[in-house]
């Protein structure tokens, strides 16, 4: 019997109605000749209250006692979520990350998992049960609650549909699926229909909403096929490959998957810059030291006259300020006659795992957008990826006029928002 | 080092303040030199506010996912008071009752405590730490998370004592302590300072909302001193002594701990029984198997012109329409002539150890009732109790009456409010 691992993120359970609508979900894909394993996070706001609770107490609460308030808002949903398939007949056990054996290492608020031994989860299936899963949390080797942070049930889902062997991992969220760009800025949007766990991954990290990265990571590292869809329709929604070998033998593969777009990066230029080697590795030691997650880097030609140089990088904003702090106590050891920083950045980025096979890519790119009168601060381009940095301002235009160049257009407006899916 | 208990019910941990006083009370406890390992019920009206979820989902939850449910109410208050410690700069763990080797049978919702390896907790209050430990909970053979019913979290601290060997289990409760009577009903009631778990299991039984049974039973069977107190202030409450033996020794032992008074019960009379071997038994074999909890019995002398006798008992109100329904059901068998039943009955019981070595407890008794003007409709006795049935509206009279003719009239009322520990 095929086996369905299906997961539900907070804004589906947020209350009654919405639970007994997900359970009615799940007795009809157990009744339609599925073994059915569910994995839900906690309802609603709940996360957010028990965080309110928590500063109502104290300012820096131990991550592990963190761990432990935050894990009782699935210990609700999950046992609501049984109570409510067991009301359509249908008999439904629910369980801890601990007891469907989710093992993760002891990093309180941010653990991987290390192992899932879901013994019981198959014992329950085996007797014809649905089996509810807590997301988001597991046990370390202490025997202490752990999280996994942001993401997290979307990963408990693809490491328990890994660990019981599942045909898909179905990702429920209030959308359709991936969309090839995000529809409030490109009406013409399409939904992407088929995608590689490789383009996924890109779009992902690079500012599209869609999927947590670990989860994906985790799916394509297992073969697990995910497939994202609406928990408010039957829709197809877009599956997520993870064997890559086909697409390349594919003459109908789409050349773009998509594009995406990232508005939450800075800009520091480090000017002056004594053009002399390691000049460059004392710099972004400096900046690794100050913890910054740094993204594209552009060095310019050095100056023949003086022997200097200008160096960009673009960072999460929130970064911003300590890196700044520390590039500025470091002045006198990396010898730069100045330092600029600038917010009103904005990043797109066009992934299509058939780049590698068509030449050509980057031309059109940059056609369509010198065509739209868009200025291209920076690039940076990976096998399957193609990069840009221009004013925030132009951000929006620029997706719409390369979305259309590449012809990802789709005939009608979607009526949807675009969303992400949940923690 | 002295090793302390405290157990705080969920009056005593309703919100962010009164965490916060719990926590510095707390670590106030464990800087005047002791060992403190806490046991936590759930915040206010969460269990209250949990029900109404599982209401909104199901009319019949089954136990498992109801006992997961409410269990998610002490995750919270229990991280929240480790945070609030820790703030305080003491450092604090929290512990699940499966965490802290709470093991139960599989009985949801009213299991029963089957051994405690609290190992976890004996290793952090050696590391000089607080543990804080989930109360109402345990884990079954099965790993399966169990509640222990009403009275739980009482019962998992002396449990926790027991196992640790705690030189005392303090229960903190909302009043100073235990009284001679309940203060709403005689203004004179008396705190007790001292009484003896015999003797508070008689008052527990016959109606006096102080500890819960069983928790007052594990006490007794493993000699755990008790100290009911008030979180409110740092008054001495009433000590629960388990070493019945000094009783009988002290010379200033009050003869009379109380005055207990239960409403709850009803009066169900057959009338017109044989009067034959087994009639008896075959009657209360039909009542056993309605499940009714059967406190009080009083068979007339029978009439030597009929053969036949009145049988009258008391039971739980509650259990009345069923008890009721099985009797006419076996009305053919049992061949009474009528049956009866009165709502409207109350019951006084005076409960002291001291009775035991005091003859005229029972005539003083009834003299007081009989000077009020208040008829006595059964009697029971054991050893250190006299119960009496009056009419439900002669009841407050009748234990003010009872209060006074045992000289436990304090000299000035006491302004509390008389209440129970929760759960």
């Amino acid at each position: 019997m095929p086996l369905v691992v299906q997961k539900f993120g907070g804004s589906s359970v947020a209350d009654a109605t919405s639970l007994k609508r997900v359970a009615k979900r799940i007795v009809e894909t157990q009744e339609a000749g599925n073994d059915v394993v569910v994995v839900v996070s906690a309802m609603g706001d709940t996360t957010d209250e028990l965080l309110d609770l928590a500063a109502s107490v104290t300012d820096s609460p131990s991550e592990r006692e963190l761990d432990i308030l935050l894990t009782a808002g699935e210990r609700i949903s999950m046992s609501l979520l049984a109570m409510a398939i067991s009301e359509l007949g249908v008999e439904a056990r629910s369980y801890t990350g601990q007891q469907a054996g989710v093992l993760t290492d002891a990093a309180h608020g941010k653990a991987s998992i290390v192992g899932v031994v879901p013994e019981r989860i198959a014992r329950t299936i085996e007797e014809g049960g649905v089996a509810i899963v807590a997301g988001f949390q597991g046990v370390s080797e202490t025997m202490d609650v752990t999280t996994l942070g942001r993401g997290g049930s979307d990963t408990t889902a693809v490491a328990l549909a890994a660990a019981l062997g599942a045909d898909v991992c179905e990702i429920y969220t209030d959308v359709d699926g991936l969309f090839t760009a995000d529809p409030r800025i490109v009406p013409t949007a399409r939904q992407i229909t088929d995608i590689t766990s490789e383009e996924t991954l890109e779009m992902a990290a690079h500012g599209a909403k869609i999927l947590h990265l670990r989860a994906v990571e985790y799916a394509r590292r297992y073969g697990v096929p995910i497939h994202v869809r609406s928990s408010f329709s039957n829709k197809i929604g877009t599956w997520i490959r993870t064997d890559d070998s086909s697409e390349e033998s594919s003459m109908e593969e789409p050349i773009i998957a998509g594009v995406a777009h990232d508005r939450s990066q800075g800009k520091i230029t480090v000017m002056g810059v004594p053009d002399v080697p390691g000049a460059a590795a004392r710099l972004f030691a400096v900046v690794a030291e100050a913890g910054a997650n740094v993204d594209m880097i552009v060095q310019n030609v050095s100056s023949a006259a003086t022997g200097l140089t200008d160096i960009s990088f673009t960072l999460p904003e929130a970064d911003g300020p300590s890196t700044l702090a520390a590039l500025r106590a470091a002045a006198g050891d990396l010898g730069y006659s100045d330092l600029r920083y600038d917010d009103q950045i904005g990043k797109l980025s066009l992934v299509g795992a058939g780049m590698r096979s068509h030449p050509g890519v980057s031309a059109r790119l940059f056609g369509a957008l010198s065509d739209a009168g868009i200025n291209i601060e920076m690039i940076s381009t990976s096998e399957i990826r193609i990069s840009v940095v221009t004013r925030a301002e132009s951000l929006d235009g620029a997706v719409r006029a390369v979305h259309t160049a590449f012809d990802l257009d789709s005939s009608e407006s979607e009526a949807v928002v675009y969303g992400g899916t949940g923690r």
